[in-house]
């Protein structure tokens, strides 16, 4: 069996992926903790359609190789790597809801309005949010509470006003008053940035990295969540939904504005290319230990759905 | 200047709510934290909407007693109340949605999706939610890490699906199906019981109470919550829109069971009368220190708003 560290990032996101639907499964499970009360069934389902049986994982993957930068793995890093997702997952619920993004499908599948309906799929959007920082405040996540509370207070910051709510508002606004670029670069650094860019620093908070690696993952998540943008926006603008498993070419419809729009594909496509230098040169400090950061930017970059 | 411990809980709950409303106005200001991005105008202005200018401040309250209970006071006291303050807002601002409850009065002013709309509604509750656990675990609210980290587990088992939003949806299922006797106390306890249990509990665990005390302060934080769930069902029962500045008997309308169409009035008032002596009972290890405790027990049973 080969070392796990030097198996290619696509091969490592796979696995990670399976132990983090298995850990889901368990955490979404009918028979909640000892001296719990019993979950209500229906709510429950919601919140399983949502979290189990799709998604790349992405964010909990960037979590999961951050730490093993600061050779950290195992239960309390997955942990971490799960409640990051349920806040991803939370975040599509709620962005589908016919109020807001109006989607029937995700992932292939119908949305959770669609699949329950309308309240239940609010309800499914909040407690998901509530178990992400359930899960990261639970001891089982990391020893030392001063770690939890860094992640809780990061994660908070990630998802808030100022991140990824903040951002669908400005997103909505969009639709009514495009932005310019500055405002467009805002737009996109809060509502998918701010996750991305946390789920590498809390692989890092979790390796007890030291103020100069912190600030480096930092940046390498920024880079990370520019180069997932600028991906998405030129799938959006030339990807079909069936390859997609969501509804596409819905922002050019819209008017709203991407980068790709402004500037075009081909100079997005540098831009990027850009990008994956930068963030081999943010990690060039950990030398050969970062190859599978590297390899995750340029799967970033290159991924077609 | 009397002593703050010796006047009555109702004017402390004043002087509470002001303190509250205070600190609520500069968590939600439109200058961010150093470093923080400008924060969305309209989510903002949604945000306060829900947060300020309203309510009896009855869940931070109850965190200021307790906490006073065990010689604690000041900021970070407070700040935990608001933390609590901004959750109940952010399921008052859901609860009141279309697909919810669809009500279009709270405190005597129109809810949030009829001020602004759905789509920001959604999103100020989610932020609202957010912002609990951000200054929960801020080390604002206190230096101990291990307290934020249990402050903020303890509010997400509160809020999550084993408790506030599990029991709104059990409120929703309840319209289809009515719950018996069990079915509408644990669906009570789980909707507005957790919360206020949690208000209880989160003063004595910034008090560093031993786990006796903790026991009894959350058997205290129970009776509060069942005491309030039958007051509100008397007055759901018997007071006016005007008087509540939100609508009333939604729940007889309904079909929704309550204690109150099982019982009758006068044997909830009897069990009232017993819940107090219940909450004298077990507050008498603390002596005369809990003599604000039990007048607020007798407040929330009495209460006529």
């Amino acid at each position: 069996m080969p070392d796990f560290a030097t198996r290619p990032f696509a091969t490592r996101l796979v696995e990670t992926a399976d132990a983090v639907e298995h850990l889901l499964d368990r955490l979404l499970s009918p028979d909640p903790g000892e001296g719990e009360i019993a979950r209500p069934a229906r709510l429950l389902a919601a919140m399983r359609h949502a979290a189990l049986g799709g998604g790349k994982r992405l964010r909990p993957s960037l979590l999961v190789e951050t730490a093993a930068l600061f050779g950290r793995a195992g239960d309390g890093v997955l942990r971490a790597a799960a409640a990051v997702e349920c806040l991803h997952c939370y975040s599509l619920v709620h962005d589908d809801l016919p109020a807001m993004d109006d989607d029937d499908l995700r992932r292939g599948r119908p949305t959770v309005h669609k699949a329950f309906d309308e309240a239940t799929a609010i309800l499914a959007g909040d407690a998901l949010q509530t178990l992400a920082f359930d899960v990261l405040a639970d001891p089982l996540t990391d020893g030392d509470p001063a770690i939890r509370a860094t992640l809780v207070l990061g994660l908070a910051r990630a998802s808030g006003i100022g991140g990824m709510a903040g951002g669908q508002m400005l997103d909505l606004d969009a639709e009514r008053d495009p932005p310019d670029e500055a405002g467009i670069r805002r737009l996109q650094a809060m509502k998918t940035g701010a996750l991305i860019r946390f789920s590498c620093e809390a692989g890092a908070i979790l390796g007890r990295a030291d103020p100069a690696a912190l600030a480096a993952i930092r940046r390498y998540g920024e880079i990370i969540g520019l180069a997932f943008q600028l991906a998405d926006d030129l799938l959006d603008a030339t990807a079909t939904t069936e390859a997609m498993g969501k509804a596409t070419a819905k922002d050019a419809a819209r008017g709203k504005g991407t980068l790709v729009a402004l500037h075009g594909i081909s100079a997005t496509q540098k831009a990027l290319g850009e990008l994956i230098a930068e963030a081999e040169a943010v990690l060039k400090p950990f030398g050969d230990r970062s190859a599978t950061l590297i390899e995750a930017a340029r799967f970033v970059a290159a991924r077609q759905k």
